[in-house]
């Protein structure tokens, strides 16, 4: 009964809400976006982008002969698209190599189980190391254990993630990936072994970093573990071999213990610092006619992990919004302001590409008008959040009335915008999100799967036309609009 | 209307057969069975078996150390179950081990590609073989090819296999597998590179003999490939080192293929021949009331490939045939015909326990009455065939009757058996199969993924529910059924 008396009360609310005339966007401007979306919707030129980028250069981990690749492919593409500009800027990080894995279960039952090294783990010894494995629920109960119980041990966290449409248990989860070395090395465990952070039941472990680079304080002394890169910034290993198991074999780790509480692994895995490496963010544009100086960006991140051919993380996102900057031109349309496209170098190891973007472009960043990352997969939008103040949401709004044939809700104002976008962020600049069906994000996310047949061509086609919609209406908008962020001080 | 028209005219035929007065078992052998059903509803016996064997055992190659772990574990099983008997049977075959494998693209998109060696697999040389690959849509094609086009080259054929209830297309496809090497060496290749033979998109390989073991002629000269065993029979690697891709990688080298026709890859696996190994036949019984010299066999093959813990294939069979047959006893029931259940040795390579229990039963395989091997997955069982002549139709028609609960549909008179019953087959034991709905078997066959999460235990429950009815059913019938195989001569 109550409801349906909600139920009641809110249709007329809803119909007066899609009635509201439209007072800040032109007829004529929405005209022009219909004819977008129209235009796009047999329009597979992003497909085609992420088909080039995954089966030409395939994996395109930071630092490789293939980020190389990447860099000149996205560079030769996008002057085929026909922006008027593309620009290389340089990015400078560390590097780090992945070498052999081998986790096997000792004793009476011996088998090998299918793991990976997390990004920036340190080597065990090279013959490894065997040590009882001690089993925790989740992070919470491995920040609690006692030296006692772990001195000398494998520390093993179990949680599994759950599938949701907005990938929301992921960050409930990453942080046994992320901190969970360095917890377990701080109560004397040798080694830290993870169920990997995904929802699939494959046996293809997700990697993803183990420690948080920019959380290396500035004063650690140089070690073995810690490096002082030529900028002065420091980065680090994990403090103890991290890695990741599959799905189905971290369950059958927790059958073992069941049976077995002391069970031992022999835990063997390489990898190290291997130095320093110039990279390029590369950057295309559509100069704005009127307002050339107020710039929008939207972009996705060049770089993949060494496994997959990153057709989801984040092919999909340099293509849909290239794709979408370049066909508002190739339609005969020129925006007041200027649209911006950046393929990022190095998301997945430190957000290096992103920081250096803000760094670089730190004296525009207050000509920022709205930025929007697309690092979620490519499944269909179906909201859009816009992290602007109350006066300037009737704008959203009305840019959502023109994604409603999409099938895109109108979303909140709690947009921190995707991870390259956090510079910008914090300098002021307003972040758009076009939020994605990650349902399957985390089944392929950081694996060997994540290839292009994970993609549907008509959703990222829907995707294209959303991008493509947002950014003709934000670049002809006659106010700006400002953020509604407020920066966390620094203590 | 021709449609309509048949419909019409089947309903009342359905009905009456339907309705046919069952006049061969008993009331009291149809209530039994139906007790069985209902006892057997929320009973994991069988799922605790395919867990323990899958955890405790793991992947139990033919010839490995977990071999005889897997032996142990049958006999300390069926022991448990409380059979009237069980007994160890040797089975002695040739061992081959695989090595590393590493095929990699050259020249302009440089990528490596999951691959696994198919069995039996000859080594490349140690340091690899770089080799023009040659594209063949199917085995047809490459069969059809001059040895101009492939002289020095590495065939790859790029049939996709397809996804059916009844695994159709494996039939269709499997030669690729087994018959690749074979033609592609006769034609002067250096290698054969096939797409998996499965159904799924997982960037995981399917393994499976690389030749039919039992191909190779008596004479056959021994050399570096071919090996006489200590019984006189001939064994052989492939022609060439062959291997399978998954199916992302078998999409991926299509796509450059089409880009660069000219493109080389790397290629390079290890596979030897180690030698002669003894496992044995696990063979549980209840021993028949008044018939026991009557035998009726079920059972599935104990050995799995090297990868995954070969639970669905065949963890799965074993367990199901096991529990079916052990619940007969447990439910304080006893048939008049001897009910054997038979987890057979060395399957995958060559049928090397069927045809050892063919031999060392011989003398008593007249006495066989029925045989019927689980080995297609976990899936629901939706029909049942039976190998025998019209005379006998009625009582399967029974059966039927009692399984149709189960919702298992009456099939045909065309029952091949499993493989490991051929041996049986061929003798004149009657065959019976009991269809599983194999739609997504061969997404898991012979690959990493085959583990137990994939199983679902209320699947498993609805199969040993149907093994027992049959069994009890067939156990306590009053006449014996005779076969319709008619063996093909041999030249
Ligand atoms: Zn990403
Ligand atoms: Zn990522
Ligand atoms: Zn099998
Ligand atoms: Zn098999």
């Amino acid at each position: 009964m109550r409801l349906l008396t909600a139920a009641l009360l809110c249709l007329p609310v809803l119909a007066a809400q899609a009635e509201t005339p439209s007072t800040l966007l032109s007829p004529e401007l929405k005209a022009q976006a219909a004819s977008l979306q129209a235009a796009l919707a047999t329009d597979d030129t992003a497909y085609h982008l992420v088909e080039s980028l995954t089966t030409e250069v395939g994996a395109r981990v930071a630092g490789s002969e293939a980020d190389a690749r990447a860099v000149a492919w996205a560079e030769k593409h996008f002057k085929q698209l026909g922006f008027d500009k593309v620009t290389l800027e340089p990015v400078r990080f560390p590097v780090w190599r992945r070498g052999d894995i081998r986790i096997s279960v000792l004793g009476d039952s011996p088998q090998s189980l299918h793991a990976i090294a997390l990004g920036w783990s340190k080597s065990t010894p090279e013959a490894g190391l065997s040590a009882e494995v001690v089993a925790f629920d989740d992070l919470d109960a491995l920040s609690a254990a006692s030296p006692e119980q772990l001195q000398g041990k494998i520390a093993y966290v179990s949680a599994r993630m759950e599938k949701r449409r907005n990938g929301g248990d992921y960050g409930r989860r990453v942080a046994a990936r992320s901190s969970g070395a360095e917890i377990a090395a701080s109560k004397g465990a040798v080694a830290l072994l993870i169920r990997s952070i995904g929802t699939d039941s494959d046996r293809l472990p997700h990697t993803g970093m183990g420690i948080w680079l920019g959380g290396i304080k500035p004063g650690t002394p140089a070690s073995d573990r810690a490096m002082v890169l030529s900028n002065g910034e420091r980065v680090a290993l994990t403090a103890v071999p991290a890695a990741a198991l599959s799905n189905p074999d971290a369950d059958q780790l927790s059958r073992l213990l069941k049976l077995q509480p002391k069970l031992k692994l022999h835990y063997q895995l390489a990898g190290q610092y291997v130095g320093e490496y110039t990279s390029h963010n590369v950057v295309g544009e559509i100069t704005g006619s009127t307002k050339p100086e107020e710039i929008i960006v939207v972009g996705g991140h060049l770089d993949s992990w060494d496994v997959g051919t990153g057709a989801i993380d984040d092919g999909a996102g340099v293509a849909i919004t290239a794709a979408a900057v370049a066909a508002i031109k190739k339609q005969g349309l020129r925006p007041a302001r200027t649209l911006r496209v950046v393929a990022f170098a190095n998301e997945e190891q430190g957000v290096w590409g992103g920081k250096a973007y803000a760094r670089a472009h730190a004296a525009e960043l207050a000509n920022h008008v709205g930025a929007a990352e697309s690092d979620f997969g490519a499944g269909r939008i179906y909201r859009i959040d816009a992290g602007v103040p109350a006066k300037d949401w009737p704008l959203v709004q009305e840019i959502q009335a023109a994604l409603d044939p999409l099938n895109i809700e109108l979303g909140g104002q709690d947009a921190g915008g995707g991870a390259d976008l956090s510079g910008m962020r914090d300098a002021g600049v307003p972040m758009f999100e076009l939020l994605q069906d990650g349902t399957d994000y985390f089944d392929l996310h950081h694996t060997d799967n994540d290839t292009l047949d994970k993609i549907d061509p008509a959703a990222l086609r829907q995707n294209v036309q959303a991008y493509a919609t947002f950014l003709w209406l934000l670049g002809n908008a006659p106010q700006r609009v400002q953020t509604n962020f407020v920066p966390t001080p620094t203590p």
